[in-house]
């Protein structure tokens, strides 16, 4: 008798027909192959179609791989600009792994970074040839082994209006001499073959990215993306953002930042347009918003705040609707509430470098479409349910990791698990181990869950604050204080209090108003709308430090809260 | 020293927080949890929620796998019902596979796919008891080995407005008397365990249903589905489609066919509502549309020219943008353009049971706007390009294996590779592998590919008729029928001919308008739109044969026109 069906079915194997390891890097060739003339790069006067992005990543990847061999590492320092967009493809394309650098991060850990990974080659925009010089400066006295110096190539911006900085061309000389010949970009796609094939990955658990964390709370770990996730969350984050066919992305996002939030891929599956620019500004923005009907862009609640406070002769009408992805950090209720007036279609997401960019998003309920503005607002401020790419997501108690109560008040640690998980932090067991354990990703994320199954963060675990016992929110002393109509910014932070254990101490970027602000009358308004525990004891009127996303960096107010002498608290304390 | 870092990120293994196998089971859990309390399924007066369709399955699940051991069929005979929708789930839940039966194969067809399958279980919904009782017999008196005996589940359809058929619950007893209990499906589902524990696949290239082709050109093949392909067809499906959160999906389309293209588990992944008919009414479409505010629905050319060809009292203003996937067969560039004026939005895709349903979709573009009407229907009436699921689609040369020239002209196999092409065909190896010849799955359909890289099918293999030596596509002959204005539907097969090797004939279904039409007319009408040789030679006036699915029995019609004795022909010869 002939084997049982159960088995026979399940014995049948994959083969080269119906199994293709999944890879963002399929996107570029359709897109070249169907959409070829279609614009895919604007970057002030520069333009190119995605025929020429896909011979620029092939010229880009017959170069890079004459560099380095299968799951090396390359690395580029730059800004939003088309060599770090090519980037994205044309090193994946020869079996590489891309690591794109924050451009913030100092030359000492910048150095630790690039001999962490091992690079075989460094891309570096001009504006930061300076800063990479002297990490490699610091590389070569360092007692490190010092292993095969790394290539670099030089990024030019010739481009009119991409606002490149000024380290002059001619001035690249007096950098990096000694180093052997610093190749330029240009010069590098010139020489490689625009006919160079592709390198597909022979398992899409293989690496495409390496991220190192922007660090707010901790010393940078190295995140490694694969293939299948990449692939996976490109696909969600469209589908998320409702991008279709032919949309134009602005890029307010750095690209270096999750890979762009893996729309650097994103956009090449729906063949769109890439609008880049090399830094925010929201008087540009506006403008190209208006001058190529811009579809879509990213943004942290930070930036959102400078749009909406933005002047109003700077403001132009938007072409069509704008679809707007909140994520990062936690937006207060009252910028969202602005950006929807202004006109912006507001998609808020959540999510953290581990886990290829997203794991939450507050998917709209038309049933809500009638509540006050207010409420919408409450809402779209949470950072929702579970995406389509992951098996789970949930608040889960950590020592016991069963779910929290659906009750919006029992706080637990937010937890993933799916296939845009990372494949874990490079070369540090002890931190994977430790960040998967019990079979879930932990993100060290605080929240509760409403009863109708959405997640809202209360707090990271470090950004809680324990006053005489009790918890309180971070977030929510901030969300009061965005509320204040002379309040530009705000970001509170545990201060430590021999009495209390901790207290909130508020740090402010006042708006120019003109008017009168203290930090007693500060301190009174919280008290009108938080509990007494919850309202800050101290109010410090400064700028407020940030990451190069735009997040505001909580550990860097941590340290100054914790120098704050006693006097200068008692100054500003009821 | 350290291992390299290209050996450490490539050892990072999967775990369980950052590797789950895809399956569209998913979708199902998360719609319960997230979006509990939203219209799942409405069938005439019922409806159920996601929180109770969720239950149901689990029911079912733990029913189902009391009948069968993992990896084993269970089949259901049901046009589209509640309970078919339920069993996409409840049966891979259970680690099992779902074989849906198209309704209109005979006893005897049937008799001998529950055979080949081995199925444990039949779910029968009342009406096709009859049938199922008769293809059972003969697999009793038949001289095959008779295996263990399938339960038989029988499905009777309570529900106020839903069209079920004449036959009545007491005439249930007359049926497969001696077979044992006949189980009832609701009273299935009460004694079914609402706490099931989900049966995950132990890993994603797990079999999740098996679809028998629809047999249009051969003999019914076990097409088998993956968890895999499942979900990313789904995703790719939604993405197309532009179906956003709160959808509302028309069931115009089978479910037993390809699995509804793989809505079934797409519209779950929106926790959109499935509005579910019996079959095909355009009345009863129009209603539901304007009733529930439908936004989505599937069709094959056949019922868009029902549509189109309806009584205009019949119509209803549409509730707002109603978009509409073609697939199945080629449609006429003249059946777009009046769906069209009728305020539908037309998305033309191109598939086949053995990809899960979808290769191409006709991607529009934006610069195609300002073309006149007949240019945009001609486009739109193109299989289009490669999905964002697959690795490759492409028309080849099948001898060389070469990709055609992009002329338009150079006709070639459609052929397509990635993950969203099935595991291969159920114990028939041979037929597999010749399916997989070369590394590509082959479609057997014809095509050229336009000098924009857009695939536009010729004709199948079978189709093609070949006159004098020259190749005659059946589509554009058919193209030329369906513009004249007294035509209902036209099919055109090929007809042996002594002296030509073989000729065009065409089967004609005329409008009724009271115009004299003659089989003459239309020759002589066809040659001033045609080459002389492409004109048909015979005309049949007659009503044409069609799957289940709508589809145009070509191979039926093939064997008419086989049978048609000399005489008969020359009376409409010119």
């Amino acid at each position: 008798m002939a084997a049982r069906t159960a088995d026979v079915n399940q014995q049948l194997p994959k083969c080269e027909a119906n199994y293709a390891p999944l890879t963002p890097l399929l996107f570029l060739e359709r897109a070249a192959r169907v959409y070829g003339d279609r614009v895919s790069v604007i970057y002030g006067d520069l333009s190119y179609t995605w025929a020429q992005t896909f011979e620029r990543c092939r010229r880009l990847a017959s170069a890079v791989s004459m560099f380095a061999s299968a799951g090396d590492t390359i690395s580029i320092v730059a800004p939003n600009c088309p060599a770090i967009y090519e980037m994205h493809f044309g090193v994946p394309m020869a079996g590489l792994v891309l690591n794109t650098m924050n451009t913030r991060i100092d030359a000492n850990t910048l150095s630790v970074l690039f001999h962490h990974c091992e690079t075989k080659a460094i891309f570096v925009d001009l504006e930061y040839l300076p800063l990479v010089h002297k990490a490699l400066q610091i590389w070569l006295s360092s007692s490190q082994p010092p292993g095969k110096r790394p290539h670099v190539i030089v990024i030019e911006d010739r481009c009119i209006g991409s606002g490149a900085g000024s380290t002059s061309s001619s001035s690249k000389k007096k950098y990096l001499a000694g180093w052997g010949e610093l190749v330029e970009y240009e010069e590098l796609l010139q020489n490689g073959d625009p006919q160079f094939v592709i390198q597909w990955p022979a398992d899409e658990w293989d690496t495409i990215s390496l991220n190192y964390t922007s660090g707010t709370t901790s010393q940078p770990k190295g995140v490694l993306y694969h293939h299948r996730g990449s692939y996976l969350m490109s696909l969600i984050s469209i589908h998320m953002m409702e991008m279709k066919e032919d949309c134009v992305f602005l890029w307010t996002l750095p690209m270096f930042h999750c890979n762009g939030w893996c729309y650097t891929w994103g956009v090449a599956a729906l063949a769109g347009t890439n609008i880049i620019i090399r830094s925010m500004d929201v008087k540009l923005m506006y403008e190209l918003i208006a001058k190529h009907k811009v579809t879509t862009f990213c943004a942290v609640p930070t930036i959102l705040n400078m749009i909406v406070n933005a002047e109003q002769h700077i403001k132009k009408p938007l072409p069509g609707r704008v679809n707007v992805s909140i994520g990062g950090a936690p937006p207060p209720p009252s910028v969202i509430i602005q950006m929807e007036q202004e006109g912006f279609s507001i998609f808020h997401a959540y999510g953290l470098t581990e886990a290829h960019g997203l794991v939450l998003a507050c998917n709209w309920k038309s049933e809500w479409n009638d509540l006050p503005v207010q409420a919408q607002a409450r809402l779209k401020a949470r950072q929702g349910v579970c995406h389509l790419g992951l098996q789970a997501a949930a608040v889960l108690n950590p020592s016991t990791m069963e779910p929290v109560l659906w009750d919006g008040v029992t706080i637990g640690e937010i937890m993933a698990k799916g296939s845009t998980i990372m494949k874990g932090y490079l070369k540090d067991q002890e931190a994977t181990r430790s960040a998967f354990e019990g079979g879930w990703f932990h993100t060290g994320d605080l929240a509760v869950v409403h009863p109708d199954g959405y997640i809202e963060i209360k707090d990271r675990s470090k950004d809680i604050i324990i006053s005489g016992g009790e918890n309180i929110s971070s977030l929510e002393v901030e969300s009061v204080l965005y509320q204040h109509p002379d309040i530009f910014e705000a970001a509170v932070v545990a201060q430590t209090d021999s009495f209390w254990g901790e207290t909130p101490c508020a740090f402010v970027k006042l708006k120019e108003t003109g008017r009168i602000i203290t930090p007693e009358s500060l301190i009174v308004y919280c008290r009108e709308h938080l509990p007494r525990f919850a309202a800050p004891k101290t109010v410090i009127f400064c700028e407020l430090p940030k990451t190069a996303t735009g997040k505001i960096q909580k550990n860097v107010l941590r340290e100054r809260a914790k120098a704050l002498n006693p006097a200068a608290q008692q100054s500003s304390k009821l």
